[in-house]
Parts: structure tokens; sequence; C-alpha cells
């Protein structure tokens, strides 16, 4: 038995938490494997109840678990705290430093149901496209040192450092190759080898890691040809690889191209598959509480959690095929709807895709 | 009477040269001005020439001139070279440098007869967007120091710096602003503030800037937003300042979303508006010499000559407007033309435009 920290968080989150379960216990039964699911305070909810948007006791609960679901936090009612005691801040950053999670995943898929919600022109998406984006978390511009200000007046200088370890190449390049195996079997690396010095290294040990996976293609693209090539024809990616940095960029250049942002699922890893799963959106206080949110999010971060943490890949992908099938069905919320007079409630679009399982 | 120092170069550089010229030859009358043309071998044709790809008595010409018009550079006759020797390297860097030019425009600009070329859908287009990228090209982490290598096997770690100085922030947001104000008065500046100790710094110079300008408008976007931005509507920017790195990448993923990157100028300025003025595309060599390439990049980067280097804003303003009306009679080279067999040649553009101003 698998143990998972719930975290639903605030806004949003326990709405479209409470169907991502419904579909996990669902999928459970068809597929013979079983979750207990532990509940915790997270964010904004755990400030109100413990203090603190991180409670030690939902740090011990994580860290006694195999996976944690997590739904998002954050909301006007926090906003006045200092930026270091925000949710999002306090919560979200010290999981991710904890549990060195320095892998990130987000997919940006364009289902093909939905391709006219997609900014590009009808021929160049097609029948949409499927891009998983493998971002480091824990490195590089981001948290390099040394960085600050120096001099005064106009000779004041202020510089941060973009820096790799070979170590900290590998382990990332790995996710990578490992995710393009289940995939489509190509990697793209992108970097800027031909003017930093960090992004040389990062190419020599991308090589180096390709070896170990013959049967995965790999090409590299420098980061401003990758924005450009995204645009003309998202198609050619399958898994792109970045540093942090630019990993920053392309996920959300990607993401925007998918039409449905809305839709988007994230996950966290570490080096043993431990990872926090999570819409990428956010806790969308102006429409929480009224049971119209749209939960595909949480449940493709639930079937991502499935396939990257607890090996349950075949389960992960029946989920997203109902998905699928839901949408096809014309199943939508709100926020995708064409017709928002037919759209559904999000219990409703929780019950079409376990009915769709 | 103002000198040109004319680096036609390689490829379709000579070809476009030409007719850039016609049209400088025909809008000086018009507007009463007049300029005197002094050509010059650089790139590959110096090479050959000279031995280098940028002569002693090329670079004397470019500094005893008002304003560089020039061409492209570059072919496979000399990709044999080492990368400091061949043409793009060992013509325009030290060019660059040599005139300090560290402020690069970047035009985006879609022409409302060629909106079906862009790879965005037609209700997110319109009528076409105008975007000016501003980057500043002569510092940030491109040439920040230190950089390099150090430690041995899976500990060994490459890093470079990211670096500005209030100096260096301060003459490329006047460029912003400046340029803002012969447009749609309207400044983002693209920056990564709430992460980098560089940017923190970035922003508050452009604010000080800013005060200077009461009449332009300012906002601030963080860079990975203001790629998805591009992408969701373009309409909403006029000038996107921003520095080196990622005036790289946004003035790219801009120009893609053009639809049309053979027509797209470029200018290099200097603190004393002393500019190296070029298109953005390359030298073309597969279709050199045949007379069919598009001068309309050409054309435009003498127009920008005119507005930033030359003072001659009126007619430069002509000469865009000639390049629209050509556009919309339906006068097009192969290259954007919808139907192939009417396609016009390089000649036959050029005196369209003449024609139409
Ligand atoms: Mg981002
Ligand atoms: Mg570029």
């Amino acid at each position: 038995m698998k143990k998972i920290a719930v975290l639903a968080g605030d806004g949003i989150g326990p709405e479209v938490m409470e169907q991502a379960l419904k579909v996990l216990v669902a999928v459970q039964k068809k597929f013979g494997f079983e979750l207990s699911f532990q509940h915790a305070d997270v964010g904004g909810a755990a400030i109100d109840s413990h203090g603190v948007a991180l409670p030690e006791s939902t740090l011990t609960l994580c860290a006694e678990s195999d996976a944690i679901l997590f739904g998002s936090v954050g909301g006007p009612k926090w906003e006045h705290l200092p930026p270091a005691e925000q949710p999002e801040r306090a919560a979200l950053l010290p999981l991710r430093k904890h549990f060195d999670l320095f892998c990130n995943y987000r997919p940006a898929r364009v289902f093909k149901s939905l391709t006219a919600a997609c900014p590009l022109r009808a021929d160049i998406i097609g029948d949409g496209f499927d891009i998983l984006c493998v971002r480091e978390l824990t490195s590089g511009i981001y948290f390099g040192t040394p960085k600050g200000r120096e001099g005064a007046g106009e000779d004041e200088y202020a510089y941060d450092t973009m820096g790799y370890k070979r170590s900290e190449v590998r382990r990332i390049a790995h996710m990578a190759f490992a995710a393009a195996r289940q995939r489509s079997g190509k990697v793209t690396s992108v970097d800027k080898a031909n003017v930093l010095t960090t992004m040389v290294l990062w190419r020599e040990v991308v090589l180096e890691v390709a070896k170990e996976y013959p049967d995965v293609k790999l090409n590299h693209i420098y980061v401003d040809n990758a924005t450009m090539q995204l645009v003309r024809d998202p198609h050619q990616f399958d898994v792109m690889l970045c540093g942090n940095m630019f990993g920053d960029i392309i996920s959300d250049e990607a993401a925007m191209l998918t039409g449905s942002m809305g839709l988007l699922a994230s996950a966290s890893l570490n080096t043993e598959n431990f990872g926090l799963f999570e819409p990428a959106g956010g806790s969308a206080p102006d429409i929480a509480g009224q049971g119209i949110a749209n939960p595909i999010a949480e449940i493709l971060s639930a079937a991502m959690m499935l396939r990257y943490s607890l090996g349950y890949g075949e389960a992960a992908d029946a989920i997203e095929a109902a998905v699928e099938k839901t949408l096809d069905r014309g199943i939508c919320t709100a926020d995708i709807a064409v017709d928002r007079s037919q759209a559904v409630n999000t219990a409703e679009m929780g019950d079409a895709i376990v009915a769709a399982l």
C-alpha cells in the first residue's frame, strides 16, 4: 500500500483535489493497487491553523509518504504577509529544498478537441502537440553564487552567477532521457553553448548521458532558436531538456501555446523518484468555493504521480485516455467551454472522467 | 552631405544592396538631402581580396562615415576557416566593438497584406503588429566575467557571470524611451527582478530613466511571462527593452511571430547615434546571384539608418510607407508570394518601391 500525502491547500485546491482522489480511487480498483490518502494542511490554510505555511507535522507526513499530491496555495487573505511568509514561497520552496526536488516535468499537451483554443494557426497545430519540458529546478542562475551589488553611483555593478556542476547536469539529463523512453524517444537539449561556458559543459554531459540511451534520439538547440521553433512547429519536439532559467522560459511559452493553461499538470522529482505533483496553474481565489473550477490539471497531476513516483504507468495512461475521451465527448468546464451554458461543474467533470475510465 | 559606408558583403548582399541604394537615391531627391556612398569590401569578399574579413581600409572608411549600411556576410566558401576568422565573427564583432554599438534595434512588424504568413491565429494577429525590440548588445551574461570551468570529475563546475553597471542600463534605457517617443509611446522592460540581483538594478535604473520621459508609458514584465504574452497578444507591446540575453531570446521569438523573417531590418547604434544597419537574415548563399532575393529587409535597414543615424525621419517614414503600399498592391518576391509564378525579382521589387515613393 502506497501512502500519498494529500495537501489540498487554498482556493480551488480542495475542490479539484476531491475529483483527483475520486479518479485515483476508481483507477486503483481497476488496476489492483491500493493507495492510502493522508491529508494535511499547507499554505494559507496552514497559516490559519498552525501559524506557518508548512507546519512540521505536514513535513513529517510528506517524509513518511511515497508521494505528495498538491493542490494550490495562496490568496488575497495572505497577501499582506511579508513575501518570505506568504503561502507560495513559504510552502513550496521549503518542500522542494527539503526533498531535493531538482527535476521539474511540465507537460504541454494540446488535446485534439481543444485545438481551437490554441493561439497558433490551425495548419500549424494540426491535431495538437505533446511536449514534456524537463527543467532543472534547484541550481543554475537563480541559485548561483556569488550574486550581489558593488560600487556606487553610475559604476554600481549588479551581478548573478550561472553555474552547473557536471553531476547536476548528469542527473537532470538522465531524467529527460528516461522520460523520453516512455514517450516518443526524442530529447532536445536547450542550451546556449555558442556563448556560455556553463552551456558548453551542459552539452558535453548531455552527450555523455545520451550514450546510455542509444534508443533515444538527441539533438541540441540554442534557447533563442527554441523560442522560434516552438512557434513555427511545436510537433518537432518530444522532451525538451533545459537548465533552470531556460526551462522557466521555454515551459511557459510551451504552456501558452497549448491555449489551455488550466489543463496543465506538473511534477517535481528527486533522484529516488519521490515527488510533488501539482497543477501548473494557481489557486484561482476568484472562483474558489463555487464548484466550477476545472479539475483536469489536478487529475493529470495525479496521473503523473502514478507514472513517475509510483510506477503505475498503465493506470496513468488510463487516466490520460479518460480525460481525452471526456473532452472528445464535448464535456467541458466553463473555462474551456465554447458554449458556457453547456458547461459542467467540477464534480460533474470528475464523474465524467471516472465514467470514461 | 552625409557619408555612407556601403559594405555589401557576400551572398545576396550585393544584390539587395543595389536596390537599397536605388531607394535611397530616389528618397534623397524627394526630401532634398544628399548622401555619398563609399563602397568597401567586408566578410568573405574581403578575405578573398585582402586576406581578412575586416580590412583596415574598410574600418577607416567606416570611421570617416556617418553610418554603415551593411549587406550580409558568410557562405560555404569560408566555412573551412577557424571560427574566429570566419566572415560573421571576424567582421561584425570587431565592428560592434570598435564603434561601441551597444544598442540593437530589432523591429518585428507584420504588414497587413502578409498577415496570412503569420503563425498565430487570425483573430490574434488582426491587421498585424509592430514591435521594436531594444537589446543591449555589448554586456550582460554573454560578456560578463569571470567565466570558466574548475574542479574535476563529477564536481567539475562551469560558470558565467551576468552583470550590468548602472551606466550600461541607463544608456540602453534611454535608447528605448527615445525610440518609444517616435512610436506609440510605450516601453515594456523585460527582466527577472524577482530572482536576479542584476535585474533588480536593471528595474531601478529603468524607473529612474522613465522619469525623464513622462510622456512615455512604462511597464515591467518577467522574461518568462514575456514569451507567453507575445504569443497571446503581441499588440500589447510597442518597445520591448531587454538585456543582452533576454533580448536575444525575445527578439527572435517576435521575429518568428511575424512569419516574414526575410523582411526584418536591424540597427546597432552607439551613444552618438552612429550605427550599423543590416537585414536580420543571412547571406542566403543558396539563392545568391540569381536576382530573386527579397530586398525589403535591406531597404528597411536603409530606412532605419535615415531615422536613427541621419535624422531624416520623414524620409524613413516614406520608405516604410512605400514598402507597405507595394506589398498591399500584391507585389511579392518568391519568398513571400502565395503564387510563386506571379513573383517579381529583386530589381523589380526595388523599382516598385521606388515607384511607390
Ligand atoms: Mg516561469
Ligand atoms: Mg538570437
